[in-house]
């Protein structure tokens, strides 16, 4: 059902030509309204792509009428042209929703999310035409073409839908990882029925993403063009209370990580690292990424070996509060590691599977987190070694 | 020439039966004086084997008469049974060395260093059988057979030595990275015949490693057993100005880190990140590090590909002092990136050789560093996954 999957949103994805694969590359989803509130989250890199510096400012007022997404280039690292491309584009969706359900539209309403390879300029003709093309596509069972349109590397399109009474939300997204993402950056659109103020959309979609989307750490790296865009038309008329809501918004958000997590690139096994009894949520996080990020241990899993060896040297670079001789270590419900030392018979291990949990417990205190990553692959290295070449 | 390459230092390698190869595995290398100074630095990581654990202790009155080093376990994770171990092989160390030209030789003179898996228990009666045939091959010939026996997935020995007028510095390592050393663990032993007090000799092996070995960035995992050991003569008489004394250590260290460099497993390219006009050394660090692990920029670099987007992307996750539309990127002298954007044509970039340059001016400083690191390639991956099934 993806962005359509709520009431008051139109969307269409169609063809461009802005990828050689001639594969469908524009997306458009537009708010019918009534409401128009709007809220978004964007990468922390400091290095940002063109269409994250306009969309921080479209959203600024909490109001979007609709967002254009395109794959099949980043619009990153452009310079001022760039930026212009990107005002000419939210410039272009303007003019053609201009007067559609007789509504004004301002470039300003119009988020601008792009994704694909850095460096490169956008064809602006193939890209303006296709804008048009989309608008005149539009319809309530668009959702599946704008989800389509706007994959690079993945395999499956994303979409998740979460349906209450009298009201629900939809969204797709592409990509494989936020805070840090594969190479294809992370584009997310969430679009619901409920009557949402822009305050509370806002906070919101920063507590779903903090416990969703930024703890999915596929490959450490991180997009110039990460964003998450949450829409509300309030067409449903009906105003769930902040805990369904969020309820709803978090369930939805774990939803599209987890499809993300598993169509990352290369991967072979998909990597939950729970850590225990830390002192604090912080220093549980800390130490979960410490694993995530580690290569050695990602080869292990892929050669699949339990070794909890590198668990323990990874977890000994972070700042955590924890004592080395205290820390035990489960792959698969196994207990390899306990009181820093060995522990139970790592042959009994079977990390055939795709899903693999890796249980860390500090026993240091009573907070908790869970980080996602994938293991280190051939043929990660082959997408990655050969992606713009 | 090895650590015998300085006056006053006696070495052995042998094979003990530690490695299931059946190849040496086995070095001692003893310092017969008259002087027995010596310093030390060691992994920054939280875990420490057990041998780390000892030799902290062990150099803690800066002397040392023996250091043994042993290939086929790392003694890492192994609990107060492990730590157990180490003890009794120092002891037995210097049991098989009293007496010898006269001296007096307690547990606590001799530093142990212990390289291979983590978690797994040293066969005590091989390791302290082969001590004692150390003991007794150690001769001033015997520092190659040192060298060799202290490697673990090393393709080559690694050894260097300084000659001055009068006086030398000799060395040898294993081991593929520093404070990011691949599964191997770096191990580094250098002697001098030099003149030099305890004091002297730390504060000049920090100030080396500081710019050598710690500059060495290989897959940013930090190993458990990482140790650099110093030890001086004064056989030659002869106390080099500090100014001398630092710049042979400071060769010796750069020589011996660019051979591990460049047999780092798996690797088919040598990269050095080199950041120019940063505002401090510790921004030039910081951005340099954030290039040499990035694992996209890294599969670029193995695919041929001179993706300054990736540096770029890179860069934007540190917290240096920069603006992101002021940066140039060169990749081996062509500068494909200008003001954050594009710049020169990169199809002029040849990475076809194994010696990759990327240049990365901020035009922000006076401050510069250089981060040396390599590709991210199957074999990488083939080696990191198989190492211990």
């Amino acid at each position: 059902m993806s962005v359509t999957g709520a009431a008051g949103f139109v969307a269409a994805g169609v063809t461009a030509g802005l990828k050689s694969s001639g594969r469908p590359d524009l997306a458009l989803v537009v708010n019918t309204g009534p409401d128009q509130v709007a809220a978004a989250v964007f990468t922390t890199n400091r290095v940002k792509a063109a269409p994250v510096l306009w969309s921080q400012q479209a959203v600024r007022d909490g109001r979007l009428h609709a967002v254009v997404l395109n794959s099949g280039g980043a619009n990153a690292c452009t310079g001022p042209e760039g930026f212009a491309d990107t005002h000419r584009t939210a410039e272009h969706v303007a003019a053609a929703l201009g007067g559609r359900d007789g509504v004004e539209v301002g470039a300003g309403d119009v988020a601008v999310c792009s994704t694909g390879l850095i460096g490169t300029r956008l064809p602006m003709d193939l890209l303006t035409a296709g804008v048009t093309d989309a608008a005149a596509a539009l319809s309530e069972e668009g959702g599946a073409a704008a989800a389509g349109a706007i994959m690079t590397t993945d395999t499956v399109p994303k979409t998740a839908r979460y349906v209450d009474e009298g009201w629900s939300v939809g969204g797709m997204a592409k990509g494989a990882g936020m805070l840090a993402p594969g190479l294809a950056t992370m584009l997310v659109v969430i679009t619901t029925d409920a009557v949402l103020d822009a305050e509370a959309a806002d906070a919101h979609l920063r507590k779903a993403c903090a416990t969703s989307f930024e703890r999915v750490d596929s490959d450490g790296c991180m997009s110039t063009n990460d964003t998450v865009v949450l829409m509300s038309s309030g067409a449903s008329g009906f105003r769930p209370t902040p805990h369904d809501f969020q309820a709803a918004l978090d369930e939805t958000c774990h939803d599209l990580a987890m499809q993300l997590l598993r169509d990352a690139e290369g991967a072979s096994h998909d990597i939950a690292i729970e850590v225990q009894h830390a002192a604090s949520e912080a220093d549980a996080l800390e130490v979960a990424r410490s694993v995530a990020r580690n290569n050695l241990f990602k080869c292990a899993v892929f050669g699949g070996d339990p070794n909890w060896g590198r668990v323990l040297a990874a977890i000994g670079t972070t700042a955590a509060d924890f004592e080395p001789d205290r820390i035990d270590v489960a792959f698969n419900g196994v207990e390899v590691c306990r009181d820093g030392a060995i522990g139970e018979d790592r042959s009994l291990v079977d990390l055939s599977g795709r899903d693999v949990r890796v249980v860390v417990n500090l026993r240091n205190g009573r907070h908790g987190a869970t980080i996602w990553t994938n293991d280190l692959t051939y043929d990660y290295v082959k997408e990655n070694a050969e992606y713009s070449t």
